[in-house]
C-alpha cells in the first residue's frame, strides 16, 4: 500500500478544517494590519536559498535538476523568495510594501515532534523602511496573531543583533568569522564558541563579557543595561510597542537568529509547552535584496511556524469543534427522490450546506448516515407532505421534528 | 538577477486577493453541496502517479530522487493522492465520503497561454457510491462553480465511456488495446484511430460508426440515441439535473478523457473563449483505488483548471476590484506618534484593517501613499484635536474631513 512520503502528512477533513480556521485567523490579523498577501512557487532556483542561507543549505534542501538541467529546490522558507520577488516585480512600489503569505516549505531532515519534511509557514516582510516603527509594527502583528490564535502560554524576546556584533568586532573578531562566532551564540554552544575566540586572539575576559552579554535577559529596565545607539533604539522599539498594547516582552541580547542578513532587531517567541522544539516564530530586520541583484532594501519580517503553534495549543488542551452540514436531505420513498433534489438544490441555493442521499438508504440507516457527518437537521420529503409543499424538519440533537413549508426551509435551518 | 522558474508564477497583492476571492468562492459552494476539504503532500512517490496514469506520465512529472534514495515527484493532479489518502486512512469512514482539495500541480511542458509548469487545481470526489444521483451531485457541483465565478460562456458536455467501450469490444478490439484506441478518439484523431483500427481487423463499416459514436453530440433529447443500460443511466442522471435546476448541458459521447479508470459517465466542461485550450473541467466516475492497493471503491469525482478558467473569466471582461485597507493613520507631529500607535492598535483590535505612518513622512507625502495603498479614510492625529479625544477622519475619495471622537471611530469607519 502506498503511503505519504515520510515527514509529509495528509490532513483529513476534521483537522483540514481546524487548520483553515487558524490559517484564516492569521490572515484576517495581517489584513487588519494592512499587509497583502503573496504568493510564490513551490520551488526556486536553488541558488536564492545557497545566496540566503549559505552552502550549507544544500544538505537540507530538496535539491534536484529538473528536465533542462537547472538546479531547483523546495522551498525551505519563504523570505528569500518574498524578496525575489519584491526585487523582480514590486521595486518600484510605493513603501513601505507590506506583505504576507502562507504555504508548504521542505526541509530534508530526520522527521520529530512538530518537526516535518513538508512543513506550514505563516510570514510576513515589511520592505523599504527602518525605523522603530517599523520594527514595533512587526513584532506587534506577530503578538497580536499569537493572541489570535488563543495561545496562552508563551515569550516573546526581544535583541538587537546589532549590539553583539559591534562587541564581537571590538574584541578583535575578523569580519569573515563573525557568522562562526554568532551560529555558536545562537545555540548557547560556549563551550565550542570559547575555544574558537581563543584561537582567534581573544582574551578570556573579552570571552566571559561576550559571554555575559548574550545572556542580558530580563523584563524591559534591562534595556538600561544595553548600550549606545542599539540600546536607544530598542527603547524606542518598546514604547512604540507599549503603546499599542504589547507589554509582554522580554529583552534578550542573546536572540542572536543564526543567519547573517539580520542587521538589528531580531526577536523570537516561543511556547515553553513544547520542550526543546519550543520556538514558534522568529524574525527581525534584515537587508537581503541586494543579494538577490536589487538595490539595498531594509525590511523587518518574521515567520510562524504554524504546525508547530497548533502542537502548542493542543498541548493547552485547545479544542476546535469540526462543524457539520446544516441539512440532510433525504426521500422517503423511490417517487420523491427528485422532488428531495429539488428541495437540496434550493436550499444550497440559499446558502445552507446540506447533504442529500444518494444511495437509496432506507430511513433509519439515512438517519444513522446524517448523524455521522454531523448534520444539524434531517429534511424528510414525504408524499403526503410535499402534498402541501411542505417538508418534515428533524433536529438532529433533540430529535423533534416539524412540518415547514418548503419556501420557508432555508431561514428556519438559518434561524 | 533571479527569476522565479520559467512555467512559475509570483503571484502580487493586487492579484493574489483576486484569486483568493475566487478560491474562496469555490470552497463556499463546495461547503454548501456538504463536501469537506482535504490536504495531501506537494510530492508523493512518483510510483502513486505512474500507477493511475501509466509511465508515459514520466516524460511529464518533476520526479527525483530524495537523498533516502526514494523516487518521489510533484503532484501532476490530486485525485490519486485523495485516492491514496482515503485508501491509507478513510477507507473505514461511512460512506459516501465527499472531499475537496485546492491547490499547486506541477506538470513539465512547454509553458504557454494558460498552461503552466506550476498551476493550480480545484478538485472533488465523491468517494464510495455509484448511482446517477452520486454523479448529478458532482456535476452539479461543477456547474454551480462555474456559475458562482460569474462565467457566463461555458458548456458542459456529459458522456458515458462504457457505450464507447462495448462497441470498441463488439468490433473485435482485445481488451488490452482498448485504451490505446480511446486515446486517439479522445483526441479526435480519426486519421491515426483508422489504421490502427485496421490493423486489428476491424472492418471498415464498423470503423465508421465507432467515430459516428463519438460524434454523437447534441441536446438531451440525443439521448434517445444512446443505446442500453448506459442510456438508460444517462437519462436517470439528467433527470436528477434538471431537479436540481441543471438543465445547460450537452450530451456528447464523445468525451473520452484519455484515461483507463473512468467506468462510466464523464464529462467536461469548457470556455470557448480560451480557443483551443478551452477545457476548464473534467471529470466522471472510476475506480482507482484498488490500484494503491485498497479494495475496490466507486467514486465521482472532477477537477477544474483554477488558472484556466481565471483566464476565462479575464477574456469576457470580468473585473475584480482589489480592495484597500481601511484607515491610514497619521501624527501630525513627531509627538503624537505614541497616540497615533494608539489610535492604530484600537481600530485593529475593533476589526478595522488599519495601516499607520512608519516613515515620519510629513502629511503630503503620508496622504499621497494612503491613496495609493487605496486606504478609504486616513485618520489624522493632530496634538490639539486629542486634547478632546479626538482626530481628524479623512474620507480618501472626496476629501472630506471632520473631527470624530477616539472612542467612536471603529464605528464610523465600520458604517
Amino acid at each position: 500500500m502506498i503511503q505519504c512520503p515520510r515527514g509529509t502528512r495528509d490532513f483529513l477533513p476534521d483537522e483540514m478544517e481546524k487548520r483553515r480556521f487558524y490559517e484564516n485567523e492569521l490572515r484576517h490579523v495581517a489584513k487588519t494590519f494592512g499587509f497583502r498577501e503573496v504568493e510564490t512557487p513551490i520551488f526556486e532556483d536553488a541558488e536564492l536559498f545557497i545566496l540566503r542561507s549559505g552552502p550549507n543549505v544544500l544538505k537540507e534542501l530538496y535539491a534536484f535538476k529538473d528536465k533542462g538541467d537547472r538546479e531547483i529546490a523546495l522551498r525551505p522558507e519563504m523570505t528569500a523568495p518574498a524578496i525575489r520577488m519584491f526585487v523582480n516585480n514590486m521595486s518600484n512600489d510605493p513603501k513601505p510594501i507590506k506583505i504576507f503569505y502562507f504555504g508548504q516549505c521542505f526541509r530534508y531532515e530526520r522527521p520529530q515532534s512538530g518537526r516535518y519534511r513538508e512543513f506550514f509557514q505563516f510570514g510576513a516582510e515589511l520592505i523599504g523602511s527602518a525605523t522603530p516603527e517599523t520594527d514595533a509594527e512587526v513584532i506587534s502583528m506577530a503578538a497580536s496573531m499569537i493572541k489570535a490564535l488563543g495561545l496562552n502560554e508563551y515569550k516573546i524576546r526581544i535583541g538587537h543583533i546589532g549590539v553583539l556584533r559591534q562587541r564581537i568586532a571590538d574584541i578583535g573578531v575578523p569580519t569573515e568569522r563573525t557568522a562562526e562566532v554568532l551560529q555558536k551564540l545562537d545555540k548557547k554552544l560556549y563551550e565550542e564558541a570559547r575555544p574558537l575566540l581563543e584561537e582567534m586572539g581573544v582574551s578570556g575576559t573579552d570571552i566571559d563579557g561576550v559571554f555575559e552579554l548574550t545572556e542580558t535577559v530580563g523584563g524591559i529596565d534591562v534595556l538600561d543595561r544595553v548600550p549606545g545607539d542599539a540600546g536607544d533604539y530598542l527603547r524606542q522599539v518598546v514604547g512604540y510597542l507599549s503603546a499599542m498594547g504589547v507589554n509582554d516582552i522580554e529583552i534578550d541580547l542573546g536572540v542572536v537568529r543564526g543567519l547573517d542578513y539580520y542587521t538589528g532587531m531580531v526577536f523570537e517567541a516561543e511556547a515553553p509547552s513544547l520542550g526543546a522544539e519550543k520556538q514558534i516564530c522568529g524574525g527581525g530586520s534584515y537587508t537581503l535584496s541586494e543579494l538577490f541583484g536589487g538595490e539595498k532594501v531594509f525590511s523587518t519580517g518574521f515567520a510562524i511556524g504554524f504546525d508547530r503553534i497548533l502542537l502548542a495549543m493542543e498541548k493547552e488542551g485547545k479544542v476546535y469543534e469540526p462543524k457539520g452540514v446544516d441539512a440532510y436531505v433525504l426521500a422517503v420513498s423511490e417517487d420523491m427522490k427528485l422532488k428531495a433534489a429539488e428541495v437540496v438544490a434550493s436550499l444550497r441555493g440559499s446558502g445552507v450546506s446540506s447533504d442529500i442521499d444518494i444511495m437509496g438508504r432506507k430511513m433509519g440507516k439515512a438517519l444513522k448516515y446524517a448523524s455521522a457527518i454531523r448534520a444539524r437537521y434531517a429534511v424528510i420529503v414525504g408524499a403526503k407532505e410535499m402534498e402541501e409543499g411542505s417538508v418534515t424538519l428533524r433536529d438532529m440533537s433533540t430529535g423533534e421534528q416539524k412540518l415547514v413549508k418548503v419556501e420557508d426551509l432555508a431561514s428556519e435551518i438559518k434561524r
